[in-house]
């Protein structure tokens, strides 16, 4: 059911250039294996780690390749986006980097921790109103007056192609892969990870991992059609954003199954991960394992790789401490 | 100040021996690097990431060696230990491996969790009154029983050429470092060290870290014989116990010196490795980098190994959240 589009599809060219352009800004994440998963799941299961990735998170290789991407005047002028999370903190580190400025609308409401960790990175923060409204308001007026270029979190083409750069290296490290699971928020992984490994190696099968408390993906996989969330709560704060137009032609298309995940399972899953491979990975990270874990049916016997998309977490307030 | 000694003293030979004879057991563990903490310690950092180790530390280097160097006759009667740490752990996991009976005395207000995890890895788990004497009395009783060989945490001849195959591995990978931290306790993985470079890098300098709250070595080192500790309390749980004679040999003749950190600093430490690295390490990992931290003048500049030891730590109990 691949759909028309009115806007520019990404390319596995603009993977491989995205790829050679971020090359000296990011690392080149190790994947990590663990007997204990692998006879828990009945799966051999390839953990492609950007929880070590720069900045925490594999957001950084969207953010590099639309920094690195601008041209000479452009980038003199800036980006800009809204973000409380690891976009934010990625744009950022990339602007950083270029050393061009970056300013960041966040709700007056986000932790102070995150606004410390954007200015840490260089970063400017524009305070608004928590509501889409002002933060869309403040963003215009910001690139109106700045002329600097936003960049938006995943519904953009440069941000899939440079998040498709991950899937990529993982699939050369590890060799054929029968299926990979990635989380979906907005869907910028998840479509760099389908337009990365349909042009690698269409047979295998992607699937995204949601929480069931924000199951906007799962109802517009199966509606055919976007459908949005209304302010969903998960302890996955990553994935609380809905589906846009550029992800969803790729979600559409590409998808084999969307996959659930409720909050007890999600926590689960991370504490296990914490345990016993020894590595600090954010609630959005563990969805994709708590989905494989519930279905053995599904992945048991196959060669199966797992995105670990970021560690950044609040070590004071673990989720497992809470209850 | 080399000593005369009435043991047997493991040579390079005993190391590599032990490596080839633990390699199908355990992981050749990655070294990771970051430019966080290069910049905030001025020196060049490799951190030797035992965290990730088989049984979440180095001491299955040496209960490895230990188990798998046994002769038939003596292996079908098994092991025994005395430890309610990583040890224990080790040498069950190991004896697991080798298809042998383990026992481990553990004092009975040893945390429920951890005679868990001792049965988990196949060990059999004997109570005895929280004392030295009760502990020892019980272990003697048990060999005497079952003719089990007795494998101490770090004053074996075996356990310490076992733990020398942890530095040999950073220095293979990393090249010419000119130190290497790693905490104290005992002294095994300190004697593994200085037992390893001395032989493959005799110009690289070995400090040994400790708990300022349980610095028996520090005490030991300067007075030129063996201090005991009193019972110290320290968040570095792991490096309680005090030198013995196999330990203090090295410790006299190759360490450089021995380095203290504070509770505060050991827990600053911790908490800036999960966070800026995204590992999990044990508190008593955290002291080496604790101690380069704090001594600018002895590293800046320089390239620097640092043992990451283990990363078994109750995720429930975390040391910045009981303050």
């Amino acid at each position: 059911m691949k759909q028309a589009a009115d806007f520019y599809i990404p390319t596995f060219d603009d993977v491989l250039r995205a790829r050679e352009r971020i090359e000296p800004y990011i690392h080149r994440t190790p994947v990590l294996t663990s007997t204990y998963f692998n006879e828990l799941t009945g799966a051999e299961l390839f953990f492609k780690c950007e929880n070590f990735q720069k900045a925490g998170a594999f957001k950084v290789r969207g953010a590099s390749n639309a920094v690195f991407g601008l041209g000479e005047d452009q980038a003199a002028k800036g980006v800009a986006t809204h973000s409380s999370g690891n976009h934010a903190l990625s744009l950022s580190y990339a602007a950083g980097r270029r050393g061009i400025p970056v300013s960041v609308v966040m709700p007056r409401t986000a932790p102070e921790a995150k606004k410390a960790a954007v200015r840490g990175y260089g970063g400017e923060v524009f305070e608004c109103e928590p509501s889409t409204t002002a933060r869309e308001a403040m963003l215009e007026e910001l690139v109106a007056r700045s002329g600097a270029d936003f960049v938006h979190p995943y519904n953009d083409h440069r941000v899939i192609a440079g998040q498709a750069t991950c899937s990529l290296e993982l699939s050369e490290d590890v060799g054929e892969l029968d299926a990979i699971v990635a989380p979906i928020g907005g869907g910028g992984m998840i479509s760099g990870t389908c337009l990365a490994m349909s042009n690698r190696s269409p047979q295998t099968e992607i699937y995204a991992a949601e929480p069931k408390n924000a199951d906007d993906a799962y109802r517009s996989f199966h509606a055919g059609k976007i459908i949005e969330d209304d302010a969903p709560q998960t302890v996955a704060d990553g994935l609380k954003v809905s589906l846009r137009p550029r992800t969803w032609h790729f979600v559409s298309s590409h998808v084999k199954d969307v996959l659930l995940a409720t909050e007890d399972e999600i926590i689960d899953a991370m504490y296990l991960t914490w345990q016993r491979m020894k590595i600090v990975v954010e609630p959005s990270s563990s969805v994709p394992l708590a989905t494989i874990i519930k279905n053995r049916g599904i992945f048991a016997g196959k060669r199966v790789g797992v995105i670990l998309t970021g560690g950044n977490v609040d070590l004071k307030k673990l989720p497992w401490n809470s209850n």
